[in-house]
């Protein structure tokens, strides 16, 4: 009963999300397979607003040591902001972020921005300000346990990440109304 | 004296593998900072054949752990047959290899092929023959401590390497003229 009663994605904008990322890969030259453009994820977080905070990503591929993904952002649209923690021996996932295509606005602990470009939607729930701007061949890492979070300019923008594993349910949201996990309705 | 002896790349071959890389990357879509293309790695493996065996590469990232490369090839261009080994509770590096452009002939331990598609130089080095052919969108998993190795296509190919971390120097190559790290000439 609470999930019928949550925010959730439909199947148009799921279908839209996924039409919308493969183009973006397309046009910068990322070749996919049939199989790879009909998987694509497009996750709003729980939050029922997918163009303010959501994500589409492609997982090209995610073993016990390895992770790689290609992340699709819409103009403005915030990735939010999150941190990996470790568990018993392993320590956190730890990400590089490389900028492809358009213009990424990356936010980590440290100095505090003191005119973020960034705006974040539900912005009492981002702590970190600390700006990093990304243009493609920019790149940056991420250790584990940091709070970080991003947002693609008006242009949108496509970001690959380089990780150890993905454990999504690891992932610690500062917004405690996000779920990872995407709920589809019709 | 021995090394003045050995076969070494010279500063022009480098610089025109490096032109190839670039521009073939550039042809790909993908985008290279200035420092990055002027840091592209060209590598005969010492043998001092590049065309034959050798490789033109861009490390985007090689912590501790997580590496991820850009290989290109030109057409015909062999990365000799190699495997990766551990150390001490470090199982050996695994590699997930994604052709992005171009043929590759991937090979692995397992069945051999009646007709293989590749022919190597120095064949008589090669021990594994279980040919895997990987076109654009296309993607395969190394496990630590398989052999391996593979060919571009009479195109070129640029195959994009996800990965543990990088340790050239635990590379064990089949051929025991090979030597990883490149000398160079004027």
């Amino acid at each position: 009963m609470l999930d019928s009663l949550a925010p959730m994605l439909t199947r148009a904008e799921i279908d839209e999300g996924r039409r919308y990322a493969a183009e973006a890969l397309a046009d910068a030259g990322v070749v996919l397979r049939d199989d790879e453009r009909a998987a694509l994820e497009v996750s709003d977080f729980g939050l029922g607003d997918l163009s303010g905070t959501g994500l589409q990503l492609l997982v090209y591929v995610n073993t016990d040591r390895v992770c790689a993904k290609e992340l699709v952002l819409r103009p403005g649209q915030t990735c939010p902001e999150h941190r990996h923690l470790g568990e018993g021996d392993e320590p956190g996932k730890e990400e590089t972020f490389r900028c492809r295509r358009g213009e990424v606005w990356l936010y980590v602990e440290g100095d505090p921005a003191s005119s973020p470009r960034a705006n974040p939607p539900r912005r009492e729930h981002y702590s970190v300000w600390h700006e990093i701007v990304l243009h493609p061949g920019d790149q940056h890492t991420i250790h584990p346990g940091t709070r970080h979070w991003f947002q693609a300019g008006p242009d949108g923008a496509i970001v690959t990440e380089f990780s150890t594993r993905s454990t999504d349910e690891r992932d610690v949201f500062t917004d405690p109304d996000i779920r990872r996990i995407t709920v589809v309705g019709d």
